[in-house]
């Protein structure tokens, strides 16, 4: 019979196998964007951590559904689709040539419009921790490093986010047909944007991986992670490991 | 002698007198928004919270400062500045006639483009809370009301986030011009949009107050509240709510 597990270790386990099984999983694309792969790899790599969601960014373009009155700007509606959507900063540029599209005569809108919406959104991870000391340390690591809108949600499941973000209606759905409200020339200079920020982005993910790396893997759990390390106990820190690395070196 | 205060209390005290006091707070408007003011003393009336800053919603139109290729996209630069900042729903259809604009030649853009951003950033607000239990049942309130981004950081304290947003380039800085992407019809239609937005985030706050007035300040902290509750935990919760409402009829 196989050791007694916790409820944590119980969802790691079967979350662990989940991600090695070839099967699609939940989300839309089916598999785990590859430029998140490092850094679940490397928090999953922490025996009180498992990843539960990510994505790595992605450019969307989505036509909004027909709205009633009560339905807000930017939500799916009734019909809505995606008409794009992309993880790979590669095929970006490109996006403009599978549509025709019409100029729009006119820009009169109202609460009914259903925009066409051209929006970048960046790399999102949630991961549950073992107990709020473990969620904690993932926090402050995650603010430190600029993912300022991060947040502890319930059962110790941390979200670590931040905000990289385009959100443009670049036209309406109208007479079935996509009517801009902006020059084409206009969409090529928002896939140059959307370009710089898929850049952006993978630069702090590799700075978060490496935070996570030296502040969290490397190091033990401290009992004062839930509060961040004050100036006197930084001293402290640095003394101790310099100290350390004496010894080390005297061996 | 007054009685000794632990340090959520003594905290609460400082934020509280400082809230009544006429003299500008910290923010750049020196004021807290007039549309937070009933969901901020609804919280503050709670003994366990006491909110810490807040914004009910806004309007920019940003420029960026001169940038080196560290900086990201939407940051502030160095001498970046806001055009116009406004919290009042009113004067969002009329800023375009307080600036002269010019039609952009071009639209090449690379790294170092100063852009001008249209943004609309909808209600946040911080609020700390005694202990872990208290910012749970706030979190999960928050979160059931829409405002999927919230999150518990440090020091119990809960940031009510949501998701209603607008980040548009519209133009550039470039010869100590304004030079802008997109017709001025689209700017009417962009304020048009954001009248919208301030409508739906209206609409949310409400929700959320009246959420935060039933759950929170309406009955006592239950124990189970860093949990969401079960449906046989609602059950039995609807059951005695129910007897408890005949034994008033019969009084």
């Amino acid at each position: 019979m196989a050791p007694k597990q916790n409820a944590f270790d119980q969802k790691k386990s079967a979350i662990l196998s989940e991600i090695k099984s070839v099967s699609p999983d939940l989300s839309p694309k089916g598999s785990i964007d590859e430029l998140c792969l490092p850094i679940i790899h490397l928090i999953n790599s922490h025996e009180d951590m498992v990843t539960t969601s990510s994505c790595s960014g992605r450019l969307s373009v989505f036509a909004e559904g027909s709205k009633d009155v009560k339905s807000k700007i930017g939500g799916k509606g009734d019909g809505g689709k995606w008409l794009f959507v992309t993880h790979d900063k590669n095929a970006v540029s490109d996006w403009t040539s599978q549509f025709n599209f019409t100029v729009a005569k006119d820009m009169r809108t109202d609460s009914t419009t259903r925009y066409i919406l051209y929006k970048y959104e960046p790399f999102i991870l949630h991961v549950k921790c073992r107990d709020f000391a473990s969620a904690s340390q993932l926090y402050n690591t995650a603010m430190s490093c600029g993912f300022r809108e991060s947040g502890i949600g319930s059962n110790h499941i941390v979200a670590v986010r931040i905000s990289i973000k385009l959100d443009v209606p670049i036209g309406t759905f109208l007479d079935d047909q996509l009517q801009l409200f902006v020059e084409e020339r206009y969409l090529s200079m928002l896939n140059n944007i959307t370009l710089m920020k898929f850049q952006d982005n993978e630069r702090k993910m590799r700075e978060l991986y490496d935070k996570i790396q030296n502040e969290i893997i490397g190091k033990p759990l401290q009992e004062t992670t839930a509060q961040p390390e004050t100036k006197a106990e930084r001293f402290e820190r640095k003394r101790r490991e310099g100290l350390e690395r004496q010894r080390q070196l005297q061996k």
